[in-house]
């Protein structure tokens, strides 16, 4: 795991936090601002930043990216609001070597669909499902200093089959109770970038507010991140010559 | 999927089905019996053959199996009586090109584990979990003709962490009714062989009785089967010419 | 693999066999009709149909792609010619379970891009390098009947590192006389869709007059063949009821 | 990547060594010695130790494997000679954490095909080909650091098909001049233990001299290394209780 100081930002759409009465007290500032604090404490040498759906450019202009070792995602109802010249940016970041995060509904946001190239469909069903998020892969430096399972009281149900390609690695499977499961925690590598998708957290639950939650995506920044800031975008070499 | 004939042998250690009341009333003529009628009886193309612990050999002599396209595996609490020489006959033929499946508690059968150089251990419970098993892979044909959910009423838990390498293909995922999942039908190649481990299956429950369960079986029985039945077993080439 | 009777559309952009002396006399009725002709005679009872870039809407409409089992994609300077309202169709369908055979420069066609989520970049030398394909994955049927290695007078070389998701499968792997390596046949599936990306053959080498090379198209085109021309698009389901 | 002193085993069977005039001037402390060193100046404050097939349980006992990090494993016309006992024991270690390199000829010892479950065969020559490693995931940390390909003058020649399961990663890539492909880096996860098998290195030529072989295989040992000496060793878990 890298001990180099990282720069981080936290998008996320902030649609239902200024309109719904329900998540505006779970998150009174935010999901984002709940998610960056979390990260400013687990990983206390890094620089946290936050961005969101209604700063210019998204909050993600070029001199933003580039300054970022990995960008965490939430999105939910405003997916296509998203301007399609940021979402190509991200996706060069990402190809170039910036780590993603994407968190729950951002199964199907513009940028990872564009990422992994299936559908990112799933069955899903909002009523208190209790949620238990499975470690299938021990050894993995994602699943450290969790719990097995990770037990979450109430939380929106997300089922199989998950439309996405075979991913590298399922580091957990969560179980609902209503009976459905679900690949919960999975790792993708696409260009030079690595791309951690987690599933749990919902405006409508404190999902994010859950200590082994905080510890997943924390340990995800850490897993996601370059080695070193500077972008190495896969390009075209020729003609070259013989060796 | 092959349209020719194939030849099936139905291997079972088949020694609960000669001690305990509860598994005999289940399975009086072995669990081999009702697995082999089934493929019989969906696969009518093909000759099905069973063999057991108790037969010379196991009944898995060179003969019978150069003469085998798949072989089926169900083994429980004999897994050490089974001889090594056989286990290597086995394995040899495997990564020649015949197809294997595993059943249930073969997980932790020689030639399961031989073959995949884990430990394949998991959790378990036996306590009549309903068990449903979700199609994660459906375009997968072992997929074929069921629904999906398969509905288990009354089955043995088994849980992650399950280690096995990373599958090929994970095509079902499992819950149980005590929230444990499991990832209960995956393939692996071995050599020229293939290979398909499902787990639903047990010798309390009457689960090989299960019309949907006997269609995976012999989907995966289809899917396992090699092109011809000439063995090609990997071999050292050299010292060879350059081209 | 599949016995009934595929419908097959051979795509080729066709523009440097209208243009250029020395692809003419290659093929001077275009790429596609050598291929198409190849397809016909190997696989004798498909429909094999051909496309081209200038025909209305590319020749992929949407009757013309439901009725399609398996499509082929040759491309290499007009890739952004290509509508974009198209590519997504094409995608739409692949996702369904239509196959997909990408060839040589097609890596770098919108439709590959877009199904894979990366660069698809790669090294390259257009100055008569001998590749030798070698086949990596013996027991796989798209390397049935070749030998190993087929060997290729005079082609372009394409060399790593391939800016591709890991592949399911990597069949192929070839050399080149100025010393380069590349993975020249390798599987992805996509939602219900298989892909097989080829890459020997291009406009300035006799490549798809080669047999071997024609033999192991053929057995993409089995291979990436759905089950059904019914086409299974992954779709969000919910609110679904619990179990 | 851990920052971490870490202890590491260099193993070597050592009989070409002591035998054999044409080894004993390239290596004359043996291969060992010369990977120890290289390993010893780029991990300074690793600890280096060696063991061989002559000392006692080959230098392989309970106390030395519980105190080690990375084991690599170099040996080639001895792997019988290895005791059965020992290496059911490393490969408890490796499932329980401990990493593991294997090098060249050890694609044929004992604890890799166990560990494997395939044959690891191979086309071969020994004729003094130039190989070049083409890095074929440039983003790999085990890549690091080395040019685009290594260019080794002379090398004995390994040739696909190479008989192994899919690997998690394929790091290099070489080709030889006699015109074969090799997949001469590639990564392996199995239990908690991470596996390297690195092909370049033999006993006839210098390749562990070479300064971005040792390179390699030093990322190697850093990126199989364990986050902790603590060995978890998947196990049985039941019957438990639901959740």
């Amino acid at each position: 795991m890298t001990t180099r100081a990282l720069n981080l930002i936290v998008w996320n759409e902030n649609i239902h936090e200024t309109r719904d009465e329900k998540v505006i007290r779970i998150y009174p500032d935010g999901i984002h601002r709940v998610i960056a604090d979390a990260l400013q404490q687990l990983l206390s040498d890094s620089e946290v930043r936050t961005a969101t759906l209604a700063d210019p450019e998204h909050g993600l202009t070029e001199a933003a990216l580039a300054d970022t070792d990995v960008l965490l995602w939430w999105g939910h109802e405003a997916h296509d609001a998203v301007d399609d010249a940021v979402v190509q940016r991200v996706k060069t970041h990402v190809l170039g070597g910036m780590g993603l995060i994407v968190l729950h509904s951002g199964h199907w946001s513009k940028i990872f669909t564009s990422l992994l190239g299936t559908t990112a469909t799933l069955r899903w069903r909002s009523s208190g499902d209790r949620e238990l998020v499975w470690t299938a892969t021990p050894s993995h430096p994602i699943a450290d200093g969790v719990p097995n399972p990770i037990v979450i009281a109430e939380q929106e149900m997300y089922g199989e089959p998950f439309d996405i390609p075979t991913p590298d690695e399922t580091i957990f499977m969560s179980s609902f109770s209503g009976g459905e499961v679900f690949r919960s925690g999975v790792t993708f590598t696409r260009g030079r970038g690595r791309i951690f998708y987690f599933s749990p957290g919902d405006q409508e639950y404190p999902v994010y507010h859950h200590p082994d939650i905080q510890r997943v995506i924390a340990n995800g920044v850490e897993w996601a991140a370059p080695r070193s800031r500077t972008r190495d975008i896969p390009r075209l070499e020729g003609p070259v010559s013989p060796i």
